[in-house]
């Protein structure tokens, strides 16, 4: 498990430069970097592994700079908020298949396991599209269901194109192509979300691999 | 609106600071960074204000750095995914929330707005206080939802803590001190999930402000 440091900063241009400057000097590797501004401050968030330089001292190092104002070590985001579910489409199914998934997710967090399940609902297709193809620059995003009614042309290519990269995908069974490319295809909106979260947890034996192109 | 970039590059140590020296030179001031790491490759996603360099001399510079592979303009992600509403608690009670919630939402981006709903099933005073206290450094997290039948202790430390840096908070009504510190209290989970959304939507008339400390 990386690091995690918080640190807060005047919002001004270079700041980010000046503090990067300090982990590159000592090897430090980012693994994750997360900012953002809040009246006159910012607040960044960073996941490293250390180089050649200890925690205290990179703490001493980061305080000394100027306009520097917090710096503080923290617990990282994946030990607190953990992988990510995302499902998208028209709201009544969305709805449906975030029930299964946040029962299921429950069961499995129980266990020690720190699963989300994040919602977007929204309708159109290229609105569709260019949200599934941000899914895979969410952090800590696993797998992706799409819940609707109907779902087609360029978002069956976004979906393509982020399973490619890697990203899990289940449709519910709908009209239009986005089925056809997807990983799993499930009927039921409850089941749908259930076995997304089955999927992406450690505690549960559903391989989705396995399951490839099958239809329940 | 900022403009946004993705930049693909080596994942190596001193990477970002090469990146952000770009910017500092030319007093761009970057709003939004969000770093990850996928196979020897990390994307990093950036919201920008131009200082004194336009866009095409900007991806210029940018892609004659070593080791960077890609950087193209893209669309800002409150663009894409918008407000969040966050929902955390007890897993019966979280599904019941993001159903009012979602439905709700997808009501107001049929309109054109951009909300979306995301929670977190969590047991246990410890892990809860740590994702409340951590919502504040969620990117675009406008309100939290307390969904359970318990809650207090250092629970309610943290959502005095997050309401003192601005987040809105609403609690179910339920037994412990949670519901005395939250901004609203509401005994329908389905309804809380509704408020939430209205609170934060441009296109709905519910002033959060106004209902300060009522219980429903």
């Amino acid at each position: 498990m990386p690091h995690a440091l918080l640190t807060t900063v005047t919002d001004q241009p270079g700041m980010l430069s000046r503090l990067t400057k300090v982990f590159a000097d000592h090897q430090v590797d980012i693994r994750y970097v997360d900012l953002h501004t809040r009246n006159k401050l910012s607040e960044i968030y960073w996941e490293l592994t250390l180089g050649d330089i200890d925690m205290p001292h990179l703490l001493d190092e980061l305080r000394a700079l100027p306009d520097v104002h917090r710096v503080e070590e923290t617990v990282p985001f994946g030990k607190i908020y953990g992988k990510r579910v995302i499902v998208m489409g028209g709201g009544a199914q969305v709805g449906l298949v975030a029930m299964g998934a946040i029962a299921e997710a429950d069961r499995h967090n129980i266990r020690g396991e720190h699963i989300s399940v994040d919602t977007i609902p929204l309708v159109g297709e290229q609105a569709l599209a260019a949200a599934v193809r941000g899914v895979v620059r969410l952090p800590r995003a696993k797998l992706l269901v799409l819940a609707g009614s109907l779902m087609g042309g360029e978002i069956t290519e976004a979906v393509e194109e982020v399973r490619k990269i890697g990203l899990q995908v289940i449709s519910l069974n709908m009209a239009g192509t986005v089925p056809d490319a997807a990983d799993l295809v499930v009927t039921d909106p409850v089941q749908a979300g259930v076995m997304a979260v089955m999927a992406v947890a450690d505690t549960a034996k559903f391989d989705l691999m396995r399951q490839l192109k099958r239809r329940y």
